[in-house]
């Protein structure tokens, strides 16, 4: 999931036109031109960082000297200082908020990416902990990219990286056998293809199809745990297996301990309370007056 | 914050371009062109309706028909067809993942931002319920109108429509009086001043100066309503008072009888629990075997 | 109205690229790569400048040294040079023609609108001098900013930062008291509320319902100064009151002297006469000789 | 110069989205959806149209109906309706600044440039009226549309249509000789070479030298005729003369009678008066309430 | 590779807007409005289609009226029609080239692609046939959905949809060893993992590592044969085999006969020989002489 | 054909992003931050240099040191470096194939166009050798740059530069006569026009209207020279002529040895066999371990 500078910068200052409109009034206003601050951005809670790259990149982007205090996927402790940014207040004070919202969420979806995933680590499981594409609109590649700091999987980025057949699929084919068979048919061979299932019995025609990956679609954990055996049971070693659906922190370890390969979480990026952080100026020269 | 169709369409399928990539590998294989397809999209909790306006628009600019069987703003039940699709089963399936986060994200802060205002008026309190610009990364537009949604008031929309000085802006401007002063003279007639002060005295301070609206930041409850009284004793009747930062659903109500005019809260906007809804194709049929 | 360099930068490049189309057929053929050349941008008649600092903006975006010899909202005098320009001279030619035009018409509005405030200043009135959003199609922000320059308030940015409730709004309202009510109890507190009226009756029903703004549309200068005399005595004391509609420099005075706070004038922006600006390449190495 | 509606509806569109920013506050808060309104855009001086057919388009594609009065071209009167329109009256409100400025600025060019023109026929002479490149930054397409339509010439329509060695350029080559030549060799067949020149002697060496255009670049009046006379003297019968520079409405006929092609004036673009037109609701319904 | 139309339409105007810069001058001159054209689009040569579908976009979206004579992946004979197009001739002139070079540059990749898989399936063959990653730049969609429609397997889309181990990753990685280690612990379990090998070794190493797919590079036909059997005798059933590197039409069989499942070729998108098609005027009406 | 490169790298850029999506996930995996290599781009057969330019500003906008060891329009040997590059390997690894893709079509019609050119040198003939518009859908620019490195002519950079008449327009018209007389009295002065003529009567009645080419469209050679003949017989000595429609590298002597001005070939840009490039990682170095 890399992106040179140059491309994200161009996601990034979109964002932040959004928020400049016709420009800050306010900061026109108090600053002028020829003065030169430094500020700190500051963890107002603990949490692991998310979107210190894409802060870095956006305000060197626009001018403004910028030194990271940590890495991305690091955790950082109430009130400590993650960014240093120097350069034209002016500058600092209009992308203050779209640089606090980065991090807030991103570092919002990486800290709960990491509890979920240290909770399985503890209890020594392997499971990988996945998000779904139910994120922020338009917010795809950051929502995903935190989630993989927090060391979970992304699954699909977007709709052209994988054959995933769903329910809604499988009611267009007029089958889960037809849709495979498709699939298999046509797709390219460079491509996973995925099945979403409902039952055993479906599980089992998918894995009989030779399909790469079987989801069990909201599932209860019991019945994932049946699932798994009757699958492996009839031989099926490679197929990866997946529990989705109504998984959340509460009942992570009951579906992870199933004996799945992946459980995937919409509420990763869904429901995202984003970390609380500030900027401070804390030093401000005017260079024109010396 | 009216935006035509066509102005809208576009930041839509901005959105929904970022999800495609090169297109959905899925759909391709298992529909085939001339088929037609009929959708319900379902809320599967009960909530109020934000986004059915935008999904409504971009799926019609993508030539489906959609009818919407709910308004924005308006009470539905779990298990309610909120939106009716018709059209190419390969772009319903394209498009519904956008469509569903949309209305998840856009319902999910209009039902948030409803129980909060109902709260108020429940204890007869007219005090307004703001957002901030703490909102997901370029999604202001968004965010903002499901706030209005559930009635609440936007506050800035972005950075060019108030002057709002805040504790940054007056460090580099060396203080509130040369802060409020600077913006008394250079901003324009049209443009209400706003500053956020950390104490009683800033407050008579600025309110002497003329602003238009003091912001009480980071106060406890009981302060702002000791810095309510203390101004409006001083005479200063017409400006109009904010309380924003630490406030929550949960202290929200003693904020709001301080007698302040607007109580603010990030998190309407950054602690975001997209609603659970989904589409399910409802019938399918193959115009040319017709 | 402060905008990032970065975020100027792109609307100048695309203003650049309509004149660019498939590249300058004329630059290429006659300079050739490791040439070097500097210019001079003269003044062909004198004036306040406008526009320096959004070409310096665009020329250095390009890899070309800009250094100013004077700057934006400051007199400079026929023949004066006003910018001394370096580098490739086939990107300083490709670029000439846009860089004038940005100077030309931005000094020629900041010219125009100096002198209208100097005229009030000199006649110790003062009345603010303001735009209207009567730009050139697509220039709301190099108009606005040229005005600001010239010691003139910008009035709204656009459409997203006051309301402003015109006859059309009225007629579709059915009557101003609907319309200002209307607004008062949907439009965020953060944004003023100003009322066009054509008659004494309705400025002092506007002023009555607490707006902030009043406009006099198409008043004659002596029926502004009765509509003000009737405001005022009738106890508003705080609404800002604005003249608009057939203002223009010769009966300029005539409406300012009438009390109003603010007068406004299509023709700042919508009749403009650019100021004549020159390039001359007046030095001229090659590189690779050397 | 003709561009397909769609290419031109995003160019429009642009426009009017900066005017727009996150949304027309006062439109939204007056109409509401499910009203249909009925609007005029009436002259308010007489004149010769530009414009319509941007307007029309814009109008179009934004979901309104758009009946045109005129036609771009052609005179109307003052209080003469020009244009007609139908739909959701926040629509029409929300574009009406946007689309009063493109028909104000565009015929404001149209009927200078028709005046000029004009003003020759009547004097029997057939000499082109063209405009130059010094147009509003950004808006070539339309300034260039205006005065085609006011029977003028567009020149060149950006920097890659024709080569045209002006002074800069001679510089750069080190001679206009050098120049011409590097032209005559490298420039495509389908391209005429124009030449600026600033004196007879030169103008001489580029006609002898097989150019297709000769500029007289600041001449006075007399001095173009006496160059006119040499250059068709000396057998030069097909290059097309062209006088440029310090050319005005005033002196306009004293240029053109000097025997020249072609006059080309900056001011047509760069000095415009926009036409005063205005828009007016003139009917609107509840289509809810019937 | 499903993308709708809506979408599409918007790359395809972006490569019309190219053509058209100003706009074009001589349909401009030559064609008024309120005529109507009809036109076919004809086949100098015969082929096998592509690019239908896309044109049939773009006209539409122009307002045009297109009616497809044939199908996208169908036989078309020489002086087939293969779309019908009515409308305004301005339309069709301006778009006429881009159109064609659409439908020239897909049938001609579709044909050649579809002559080679057609070898193959005479010979008893299964082999896929794919392209690679060796377009036209800026083109990959549009070359990879003329494979496809040629009976080809498109390969990776473009950089995120598969993990693809080429040698330069093996040497920035340290060996084949390390690559494919950290592929496999980092890689969403959602993608394949393919790996380039240049020897019979490294395949072994690189199918007991567990990758999807292995990649013989630049191997002689007979060399690939012996890999094949040697990965297949040594139990790896299930991976993948492709040979790359150096394949053409003419030694295509020899490759496609050694075992392996793919074959990819660089020339189905580099190396591309447009078919021959034009479009010819049929009808002309002037709807206002009516 | 000079395009500044901060203009060229935003549409490299747009290239680039196509292939990317969300980003590379395998240069993700292999190398880390902190990584620092040395490339070679290596041609693997000769050739004549296209692409250097564009692809030195695509990967220093990106952040990489690039070098270039030839020059475009130069020619290279079998294993000859023609380009070094330092940095940051993921971000060589992500952008190899879109810089190889530039160099490997542009270098391809370079050749070409190089080998034809030379060939009437060699002969002793001056007849230009233009291409036509018959591009890859979207790459006018790169096609005809690399056209002209050859030694080429671009005709027509697309649709705003030239009138010419072709047969359509001449359909539409009512007659060649009709059309020339519309040209002549509307067109610009500073464009050339041109006419497509499919007979001698036709070529004569075009010259005695004064247009300033006539391409020969779809004659055979013989044809060409007879109507040549005639042409400059009747006395149209100044009337540029062009042969088109046919022309290939077997048959090109034949056309223009028979007087014509310039020869113009379609499958110059649309038969185009891209060179053979490669990249090679030739050092790799952890900064980060030093």
């Amino acid at each position: 999931m890399f992106l040179p500078k140059k491309i994200l910068e161009e996601r990034l200052l979109r964002i932040l036109a959004e928020d400049l409109g016709q420009g800050d009034v306010t900061s026109a206003l108090i600053a002028s031109e020829g003065e030169f601050a430094e500020a700190s951005v500051i963890a107002k809670e603990s949490g692991i960082a998310g979107g210190i790259e894409e802060s870095k990149i956006l305000l060197e982007s626009l001018g403004l000297e910028a030194k990271q205090e940590t890495v991305d996927g690091r955790n950082f402790q109430k009130n400590q200082t993650i960014m240093k940014i120097c350069g034209d207040p002016r500058i600092i004070l209009s992308s203050e908020r779209t640089v606090l919202n980065i991090i807030s969420r991103m570092s919002g979806i990486t800290t709960k990416t990491a509890a979920m995933v240290g909770k399985l680590r503890k209890a020594k499981l392997k499971t990988k902990v996945a998000c779904t594409r139910k994120a922020a609109p338009g917010l795809l590649y950051f929502d995903k990219k935190a989630v993989v700091l927090g060391g979970g999987d992304t699954h699909r980025l977007h709709l052209d990286d994988m054959i995933l057949i769903k329910n809604n699929h499988i009611t267009v084919a007029g089958g889960i056998k037809q849709a495979v068979e498709r699939a298999k048919e046509y797709a390219s061979f460079s491509r996973k293809i995925e099945v979403e299932v409902t039952s055993v019995k479906e599980a089992l025609t998918a894995a009989s199809l030779g399909v790469d990956v079987i989801m069990f679609d909201n599932f209860r954990a019991e019945e994932v745990e049946k699932a798994v055996q009757s699958v492996r049971k009839s031989g099926f070693d490679r197929v990866i297996l997946e529990a989705s659906g109504g998984i959340t922190s509460e009942n992570l370890l009951s579906f992870a301990s199933t004996g799945v390969d992946v459980v995937s979480l919409g509420e990763l990026t869904a429901h995202v309370r984003g970390l609380d952080v500030s900027l401070k100026i804390v030093k401000i020269d005017n260079l024109k007056k010396k």
